[in-house]
């Protein structure tokens, strides 16, 4: 029997987080039968009772942890067994060196191809981010590592996640998908399965390594068009004008495509995944030469943003800033790869104090040596920076904040703040790009 | 008597080519009594007489030669003198050390400010590509020279051209557009005459400078999104992807920013803008890092282009290839910064014969030494090229064309044809990024 005679009923998801449980409750809500593996047992026993180990403001996860159609399990065999179809949704960083560390997918793949029952026809999909060929070769090696034959006793596909966390319309079960697969048969079959999940729908793209090279190909655009607007902000007030200004002129063009300059770009995606295309180009003898510029420039910011800062404050050392938010993005308490730990530690080394306040963020995931605040009304500092534009950053009482701010100035490092209202009430205001 | 209390009913607009001409049409059509300049006296003579001096598939331009509201001529003195607002449409090319040509701009703001009369509080509004500060620059050196005080003996604006010429719905009486002035006043009330003439409708954005930056980072922002899928078109072929596999599975994702690849981008704007903008930072002590790049990968195109068609060809040297097209964009005439020059530059070069055929380009524009021909069907040759999606060129008879094409092989410079189908008719197709 092979997998496209057989009807998905079935679904594994390995690795639960900002993708895999918004993935998993969407099968499970679309009447598949999910097992959902973690390998981290606090977020097994944490999802088992129904609760969320993640924060994200815009997402009110609703955990069928009591339907009968539902388990978590941290156990490979169990979850793989018993599943027509396993979708791994791990993490794929990057090393300190920026090379691509692809541990995860490599432990996740294997475990899985590990535990597949011959001639079951398991169909495994991966949606981590990768560059083309990866998911095939670590495929690959499993399979004869077991002694399985791809295409017979597993089929393989890859179908990147393009989830957006925390922005509305952009869940697991809203965003359009592509799938590829070894198979032809298969692909088209996953589109269907996909199909419902998802009110995007799903194409079957070809190929696996078209699917893998569009997803990097995707945010490697995405992290060139910020760096773009990031080097407008320090270009163009050079000449005394404020980028946000030239950026709303420019989109009332159809074809310009708007992007909000800032401190830099943090998460799992944007700063991690042109470092795969990298890496591609150098792999196979060509080379990029415009994505290394994009991260250059993007991984400039927070520095940059500290040199702005310095400026304001007439040297930083001594003095006291008041740091608001710490997350990538706002309404979300991921910190992975966040712009504003660059920039905090850049402070800390020139002597500043710096006390940070992010209400999504877990103390855990705030640096040992940083002193996060439980309220920033009240804290009496030299100057305050918008780090991430969280709406409780946004709409806290400016007015009582500005009284315990020594200098009255405050560093918008992402825009977001009402320039024109924020200097009504008296602030000093400065940020990227004015 | 200042501007804002006058309504405006006489127009002049300096430069009657693909953005003037139409322009000059759409403020007739909305009722305005018009005035076209253009130097060149056969162009002067020719719109007398109703016919058009440019080529360009997509507009039935209806010139209103009979009409009583319209009028064309080459005196600068009779356009300024009898309008309450002239626009100024003028070329900015760069010279060939890619600097910026400001030569056209100088020389018709200066013959327009020479002629304004005092106290009439004419506007003047430059549409021209140029960087900030340029239009309020040249414009105060001609009112010192003149004896005249911009602000009261005239006004100043500066509202950029978007027409995309050849491209349906993106012409002057239909695109978005901006405005920037010294005065609110003039500002507001411009907007509202450009949003007679466009049902894009018109944005006030501030300052004069506001509106020069937006334009040149709308072009600067498109040819660095080109130069990433020119790039891709030569990186992902090396590991067996036909990049418009990956594009067109990456176009399906909500936010990415679909652009063809191709042999390289030309006309007035995006080969030209980005110099500005490059030049811009330099003079202001800052630096461009990502658009020299930009430039660097969509000006190699035409000579990547090249190696290609060698290879293909077993060295180009004593080979005869039929390229299609010229110009630099579909359905127009217009061969300003053309790549396909460069590129049968360089075939030349190698020593392989030359012939080219487009249907839209006047004889004397294709370069001396090239043989132009006239019917592309029953021309001998080694191999066919591709190098501009004509319409024309996409519906020629291919089986005819196959049976004198010696290789059989075809390259689309374009990625325009139907692979496919032109395999199916027996073409070995090739390609950018394939």
């Amino acid at each position: 029997m092979t997998s496209e005679n057989k009807d998905i009923e079935n679904v594994a998801i390995i690795g639960l987080g900002y993708v895999g449980l918004p993935t998993s409750i969407a099968f499970h809500d679309s009447g598949f039968r999910v097992t959902g593996l973690d390998v981290d047992v606090n977020v097994v026993e944490k999802l088992s009772r129904g609760i969320s180990h993640l924060s994200d403001s815009t997402i009110g996860w609703d955990i069928p942890y009591q339907s009968s159609r539902w388990k978590i399990t941290s156990d490979y065999e169990e979850a793989v067994k018993s599943s027509d179809m396993v979708v791994i949704t791990v993490p794929t960083p990057t090393h300190e060196d920026k090379t691509p560390d692809l541990s995860f997918v490599e432990m996740a793949m294997d475990s899985t191809i590990k535990n597949v029952k011959s001639r079951s026809g398991t169909i495994v999909v991966l949606e981590s981010t990768v560059f083309p060929g990866v998911t095939r070769m670590l495929a690959e090696r499993s399979a004869k590592k077991y002694d399985l034959v791809m295409g017979e006793d597993f089929q393989l596909a890859y179908s990147p996640e393009r989830v957006s966390p925390g922005d509305i319309g952009k869940s697991a079960s809203q965003v359009a998908r592509i799938v590829g697969s070894i198979d032809e048969k298969v692909g088209m079959m996953l589109a269907e399965v996909y199909g419902k999940i998802t009110s995007g729908g799903c194409t079957y793209v070809g190929e696996i390594e078209v699917a893998e090279a569009a997803k990097m190909v995707e945010n490697t655009q995405r992290d060139i068009d910020i760096a773009f607007v990031n080097e407008l902000s320090k270009t163009l007030p050079s000449i005394g004008l404020d980028v946000m200004d030239v950026l709303k002129a420019a989109r009332t063009k159809w074809n310009f495509h708007y992007h909000e300059p800032g401190i830099g770009v943090g998460g799992h995606c944007i700063p991690v995944d042109p470092y795969y295309y990298i890496e591609l180009c150098r792999k196979s003898g060509t080379k990029s030469e415009i994505s290394p510029v994009s991260r250059m420039i993007n991984e400039s910011m927070p520095i940059f943003a500290v040199e702005k800062i310095k400026d304001l404050l007439n040297g930083a050392k001594g003095k006291e800033v008041l740091v608001l938010g710490y997350s990538y993005k706002p309404g979300l308490g991921d910190s992975r790869e966040t712009p504003v730990k660059i920039m905090i530690e850049e402070l800390e080394k020139n002597g500043t104090r710096v006390m940070i306040w992010d209400p999504f963020v877990e103390d855990a995931d705030f640096p040992e040596w940083c002193e996060n605040i439980d309220n920033p009304i009240g804290t009496e500092c030299d100057m305050v920076v918008l780090a991430t534009a969280h709406d409780d950053c946004l709409s806290l009482d400016w007015v009582r904040i500005l009284k315990n701010c020594r200098s009255g100035v405050v560093f918008d490092g992402r825009r977001a703040l009402d320039r024109s209202e924020m200097e009504r009430i008296g602030w000093k205001y400065h940020g990227i790009g004015v």
